[in-house]
C-alpha cells in the first residue's frame, strides 16, 4: 500500500492518506513513511476555485512570520540592551584589565554572540521576501553574522578565562561552564562544516543533501544549548555576587535580582520565538531556481 | 503562479519546486508558500520501479527512529537514577518532614516528572509501530503520562516550598524558579487544554486542527523551559552545598561536581534526543483511518 502526505500550509497539518483505495485497510505502520514523490516539474496546478483560500492562507502565512520576525528583532535587541545595562549599571562597566570589570565582557558578549545574533543569524535565511532574490548573498550573510557570533562568543570566553586565571579559579568547573563550552564548540564545528558544506563549489550535491537536516538538527540544538548556558550563568551570578559586603541577597529580590530574572525570561522568550520561526517548515527558504544560477561556481541547487 | 511543496521523507529535504514551467521566473515569495493540495482518496500511487529505493528509505526512517527511542529510553532512566543516587547518597536520602531531607524529593521528582516522564510521554505518541493501531488507547496513554508527570512535577513544587517556609526563605525569588514554574504552569495549561481539546468528545474538528500545531509548539517549548530549570537548578544546588562545613568548593571539582554535571549532561542530552524525535516531520502520527474509528464518540478523524 503506498500513502501520499499532504502538506498543508495554511494549517500546518501533516497528514497521510491512503491512495488507490476508497476505504483502506488498517495501515502497515512503515508504509505511512512513503511517500508518491511527484517529480518537479509536473503540471499538477490548484483549482481556480480554491485560488482564493489559498492566497489567504499564504498571506496570513507571511503576517505571522514578520510579526514574531520584528518580535523576534525587539526582543533580541532587548536583551542587548539589558545584558549591557546590568553589567555597567551594577557591576562597573568594562575593561580588559584582568579585573573583575573584565569578567562583564563574559555576559555581554555571550548573550549579544552566542543567543542573539546566532539568532538573527539562523532566522535571517527564512525572511519571504528574500526567497526571490539569488541564495548567494543571503547564504553570505547568514554566514558571517554566524562568523561574527562565533568571533564575540570565542572572546567571551577568553574573557572570562583570563579572569579566572588572575584570580586563580580554575576553568570550566560549573555545568553551565560545561553546557557553555559545548555550546561554542558545536557552533565552531558547525560553522565550519556549514562554509566547507554548503559555500565551498567542490561540495557535491549529494552531500549537501545529507549535510543540510543534519545543519538544521544541529543549529537547533546550539541555540538550545546557549540560552540553557545564559540562564545558568545569570543564575550562578546573581547567586554568587548578591549578599556580599552586606548588601542584599539574592532571596530578597532586591532591583538586581529582578532585573537579572527579567533578562532571563527575555532570553527564553527570545529563545522560543526563533524556535517557533525555524520548527516552521513553510517557512524553510526553498530551492534556488534553475534560472536564477548566476553566481556560478558559487551558487548550485543544493537544496538548502 | 502556483508551487508544489516535495517532501522527501528520505531526506528530508522540503522544497518548493513551479509548476505548469519548464523555466520559471524568479519566484513571487508569497508565492512559495502556496500548495497544491490534493484531495484524500485521489489516485495517484507509487511507480512500481521506484518501491524498492522507497522501501529501503522508509526501512531507514523506521531504524533510526527506533535507535533514537532505545537511546532517549536509556538516557531517561539514566537520569533518573542517577538523580536519585545524587540525592540519596551526598544528602542523606528523603523524608517529607519540612527537613532539608524533604528537599531532596524536589530535584528527583522534577527531574523524574517535568523532563523524564514529559519527554517519555512527548515521543510514544511517534512510536511508528502503534499507527496501525487505534489512536484512543495511545492518546490515553499520552494523556496518562503527562499526567503522572504533572503530578510528580507539582509534588516536586511543593517540596521546595514547604522547605522555604520551613527555613523561612522566600519562594520562587531565583530565574532558576521563575523559568521552573513557567515551565510547570505551561505544563498545566497544556495538559488541561490537550484533554479538552482532543479527548473530550465535543471538541469539534475544527478547533482540533487549529490547536494541534499550537499544542506541538507549546510542547516542545515546555520540555526547552524544563531543561533550563533542571541545569540551572543542580549549579545552584551544587554552589549552595559544595564547600560547606569545611568540605571541598564547586571549583575544586569534587567527585559530587563530577556527578552532579554529568548528570546535567544526561539530562541535556536526553532533552536533545526527544526534540531530534519530535522534530522530525515523518515521526509525526498520521491521522486516523476511517474504518477504524470504533471508540465513537471519543475518537474522531482529528488531525492528532
Amino acid at each position: 500500500m503506498s500513502y501520499q502526505l499532504l502538506l498543508n500550509v495554511g494549517q500546518q497539518v501533516h497528514r497521510a492518506v491512503p491512495c488507490s483505495s476508497s476505504r483502506p485497510p488498517a495501515p502497515d505502520p512503515l508504509s505511512l513513511c512513503q511517500l508518491n514523490v511527484t517529480e518537479p516539474g509536473s503540471e499538477i496546478s490548484a483549482e481556480p476555485e480554491k485560488q482564493e483560500p489559498t492566497d489567504l492562507s499564504r498571506m496570513r502565512s507571511a503576517v505571522v512570520f514578520y510579526i514574531l520576525y520584528v518580535l523576534c528583532l525587539v526582543l533580541g535587541l532587548a536583551c542587548v540592551v539589558c545584558v549591557c545595562v546590568w553589567n555597567s549599571h551594577w557591576y562597573g562597566g568594562f575593561a580588559w584589565s584582568g579585573s573583575p570589570l573584565q569578567f562583564n565582557w563574559h555576559p555581554v558578549l555571550m548573550v549579544t554572540g552566542l543567543v542573539v545574533l546566532y539568532g538573527f543569524g539562523a532566522v535571517v535565511y527564512r525572511i519571504p521576501l528574500t526567497w526571490a532574490q539569488n541564495k548567494l548573498p543571503w547564504k553570505l550573510l547568514h554566514a558571517a553574522l554566524m562568523l561574527l557570533a562565533l568571533i564575540l562568543s570565542i572572546v567571551g570566553l577568553r574573557a572570562v578565562f583570563e579572569v579566572h586565571d588572575a584570580e586563580n579559579i580554575p576553568r570550566l568547573y560549573s555545568v553551565h561552564s560545561w553546557v557553555g563550552i559545548t555550546a561554542t564548540t558545536f557552533f565552531a564545528i558547525q560553522w565550519v562544516m556549514g562554509v566547507a558544506g554548503f559555500l565551498l563549489p567542490w561540495s557535491p550535491m549529494w552531500l549537501r543533501k545529507v549535510l543540510k537536516p543534519i545543519h538544521v538538527l544541529f543549529g537547533g540544538s546550539i541555540i538550545t544549548l546557549s540560552i540553557i548556558a545564559s540562564i545558568s550563568g545569570i543564575n550562578e551570578k546573581l547567586i554568587f555576587s548578591l549578599g556580599k559586603a552586606g548588601g542584599p541577597q539574592y532571596k530578597e529580590l532586591p532591583p538586581e535580582a529582578i532585573f537579572g530574572n527579567s533578562l532571563g525570561v527575555l532570553i527564553v522568550a527570545f529563545g522560543l520565538v526563533v524556535f517557533m520561526i525555524l520548527s516552521n517548515p513553510k517557512w524553510q527558504r526553498p530551492d534556488s531556481i534553475p534560472g536564477e544560477m548566476t553566481y556560478s561556481p558559487l551558487i548550485q541547487d543544493d537544496n538548502e
